[in-house]
């Protein structure tokens, strides 16, 4: 299968190079960036040298391919979406610019109507764990926002469990600085993001609007920048009158994940991990999922890691790819991951 | 003023003999290690070489002073405070022996029956935003932990103006590796540790009782253990049926915090800094308090940072000793803090 | 090919099954570790949970294997090689218990004589740049260091093209926390290593011998502990009365090194990424060389990166299979690496 | 004594208002930054919040002080210099304009003639414990780069003592993130430099010829950007046909600092802080040395740390104060530094 990325030079067009380079039935064909237009990958993705002889090509020389996946930032999906699809292209987008149902929504959290809300019925929000029927037949697939990724996988055993019946559901999370782009400005320098620990979004984040939309819970999400490179933590505190018990809580998660692939449940009696670190995730597309019960506070905690890259971004879009095409949905996702590092 | 520190040879320890050798009030008499007994200040404190020409004493030389600090790990601290109190001295605890004001929630919490009961209400807990006067006349001074002292300064605004009225209150803490001590296990080796992103307690944490003591209300209390080497950020999720708008959270923070030396109010429009972050408080006094409001998550978002071997723990035993000796409350006390580090 | 791991609880040998678990012509039958026995790989190797359902297995129950790696600390192949070569088994020695041949040089590093110095001579240094063809035949097969492996392979070409005509050459090492082991002792606890930069070994670092072996060199070593989970960089300084230009020192490593499948010379113009750095190799095999020339400093500057649990340790061994067994020596190692991590 | 700051935005800038605010003896009257006129020193420096009421002013409207401290980019000094002197006013320079002694060696270090070579021979370069006497009466001091103040601290004492008897001597620099500086570019975003290591200039770094002017010594040097925030160690490899005993060593270097207040000689036979190790300097104006004997290979290694933002900028600058005006040389230097960091 061709496969062509549009917006390869960022760090999650980097990743998507890397996993679809090692791809078993994927053929990589062009790779656009206007910015690195006529330098090789590697000049952008040192991991990639000697990995592919090809060349960043100017977004304009873009050729139809079997897949097309739009890397580049948000906002700059809106038109070409349209247009590919008119093309006959399927087409995985990883920026958010379809990943809302409601129109109104959209324009609460992005502050502009959107200009194809017809699409955005069409679009399948890339989650196999909740849509893989969707996605099976799907010409435009959405890939979640990394925190949104792991806050619904946190979460959707205990709401389909019923376990959480007092709003508002918070989530704080947590996530690395590779999160932030190739081009972070000022706050993410080194010497001013290592070692750090705080929140840039107390409220309003939009992947809140996600997380809505895919639980039907109202959420009330704070994120927080710490030191990493890659991952995110998002910690549910969903709040519940009558708190399961630790067997209730494993019955629910092994009920939603026993079969996926990539969701692991980690909730370990002893040792340094566990519960959920995305440490050790970076790469994969794994998400680790743990949780643990409050009685005296009233509430379920529940924790779920994954590597912002993998299966918050490249490896999602890759796992919907395989879904899609009919694939194995691990082929080209085997990596296990690194420990330490 | 002469100080003897007990137990000088881990974390907290050394960083009360950096704050006693600099205070102008205090002469440093003794300090006691069975472990490092016989041996200079600085083969543990690599950082006061030269500063000092003491020696690690062993416990049972300890003599007389006019105040005794224990550093101790808790648990020592049970039978030492009664026969240091007997001898009249003034007894600053940095241990948990003795925070706690109800003996059946000490024994809740650590699983044994408290062995001096009595000596639980004579204990001035040691927070002067809250305790001040209380402070000025005890014998004996608990210095609280550093999770819940960030927990408590968050809460207090938010719970005097009454804004917080619908239980429980989340409380989302992650602390730095020398909050593990000197000797941190597997888990807390550099190669573990750095770049980890885990929560280590989903409920249950022994500050959980010390918060509720101080605040009045139910906390549902999760902590996590990120890469940093000193700081705490408490992120306090406050449930309100009605979050007040920005305006009227500066009010309540103003009015709890307008005059305190050391908590400074950090919630700018811009910039990197515009949340409080551990990471500039490093070898400080001060907790810098922040917040947001959520009126659709229905709830107040607050932040407190600090160094949790500064006002979470050394420093907030010299600004205890300060209040208590009548000295300026901020001798010794006056390092302004790092940017960057 | 059935394959066996002994002392795999460790971090190099948690390398090595991540490895073998994943190469397309291995069955790995037995991983023993006697600390870890009767308990599922994963809980050493929490990246490993849910790729294999092995259990380690106490050292005395250890079964024949068509390869045998031991990656127990050093001192404790002394006297497994000689019993497993007896087996008949090909045995592949992470430690460093074989890589001298002059047992006169291994008594003067490691202050004991060796038991058996009639196989230092049948032992065989598993660095295929250097010794494909011996390897291709050995019965024993013993890893280099992994510092050694980075300086030899940045010397290398150096010495072979005549440019080293002054002694010492000094090689400046830095490496990360990991190359310390699992259980690294007071000095690699998080808040001691964190952002440290220090020297740990000014003179008679015990690879020194293992360079000087290879390349015919007097070495003068210095070893750094940086910050860093994985990670080697050597720098060496090779003092030349005449310095090449850089076209005569492209010429002699592209002589070396031009065909190698895990040597990537890397010496850009421009951009961050322009000389080596161990941080994009985690978990690859790759040593990445590079080169500057200093004619006003009478030297030629070289560096070699890599992954001290990789080209340094675990990948070497599988590489050395590889070429053993007549596989593709890239099977099993095709791993690109991550960027950002 | 009234002091001024010319360009106080910046890292080194920040440090020297810390510094100068918590001096007994200095009055800050005036710190200019065009970037940031207007604001407040807090909005820049966030650890500066509440300890001064200055405003950025505009570089336009400096106005005289006792004494002007320059820390704006190499090449603004230039100019603004002699403009200085002859409001007879005393200039401390932390740039790089005027260290260098040879306008020939300025010319080929910074590729243009230097514009006022007149006062190169005027300037002193302020490194009290080669310099004290002539800092005591000199009207222009500059400060001296934090890779060259390390790697003569190394080195005097071999080269008095006439140890270093064959060219060149090797300096392998390491340093941390914030000597790059406010606005590092690409290579200084922490997804790019966390836990990386890998040089940045194999030869002709400007900090030669400064070592190169104040040792005599042909110097070969090259830099590496590590992981770290504040810190610069600076390995030198000294080759001598006679490398002494460590009794020498510590004969050489005590005759050379025994007295100084601000180097500390670090060579403790164990423990983890044995050698010299910028982390604990962070903050402080220490420089610690240490050194190693190799006989096999010819040379003595030594070591020196400190913090380049610290000893190797800011502090240095405040010390040369000190000694000029006849304060204590400590004065609002009494900073330990923290341990652990």
């Amino acid at each position: 299968m061709k496969a062509a990325v549009v917006g390869g030079s960022g760090y999650v067009g980097g990743e998507l190079l890397r996993l679809l380079l090692g791809h078993p039935e994927i053929e990589l064909t062009q790779v656009t960036s206007d910015s690195m237009a006529g330098r090789a990958i590697g000049r952008a993705h040192p991991n990639l040298r000697r990995a592919t002889d090809l060349v960043f090509a100017p977004h304009a020389e873009l050729r139809p391919a079997d897949v097309t996946f739009l890397a580049s930032p948000h906002g700059e999906s809106l038109e070409r979406v349209p247009s590919l699809l008119d093309a006959g292209a399927l087409v995985i987008d990883l920026s958010a610019d379809y990943r809302l149902k409601d129109p109104a929504v959209y324009e609460q959290y992005y502050h502009r109507p959107h200009p194809h809300p017809e699409l955005l019925a069409r679009s399948v929000y890339g989650l196999p764990e909740l849509h893989r029927e969707a996605v099976r037949s799907a010409s435009l697939i959405s890939v979640p926002g990394c925190i949104a990724t792991a806050s619904i996988l946190a979460l959707h055993p205990l709401a389909a469990a019923g376990f959480v019946d007092r709003p508002p559901t918070v989530v704080d999370a947590k996530s690395g600085s590779s999160a932030g782009g190739i081009d972070p400005g000022p706050a993410g320098t080194h010497a001013e993001r290592s070692g750090s620990l705080r929140a840039y979004a107390s409220a309003g984040h939009r992947h809140t609007a996600e997380i809505e939309q895919e639980t039907g819970l109202t959420i009330a999400l704070t994120c927080h920048a710490v030191e990493a490179v890659r991952g995110v933590l998002a910690t549910v505190h969903a709040l519940s009158s009558q708190p399961p018990e630790e067997k209730g809580l494993w019955r629910a998660y092994r009920a939603a994940y026993g079969s996926e692939p990539f969701v692991r449940i980690v909730h370990e009696p002893d040792g340094t991990h566990r519960e959920p670190d995305p440490k050790i995730l970076a790469g994969t597309n794994y998400c680790d999922v743990g949780f643990g019960t409050d009685p005296h506070g009233g509430r379920v905690v529940a924790y779920a890691a994954l590597d912002n890259l993998g299966k918050g971004a490249a490896g999602a879009a890759v796992q919907c790819l395989n879904v899609r095409a009919g694939f194995a949905e691990t082929a080209g996702l085997g990596f296990l991951g690194l420990h330490p590092v």
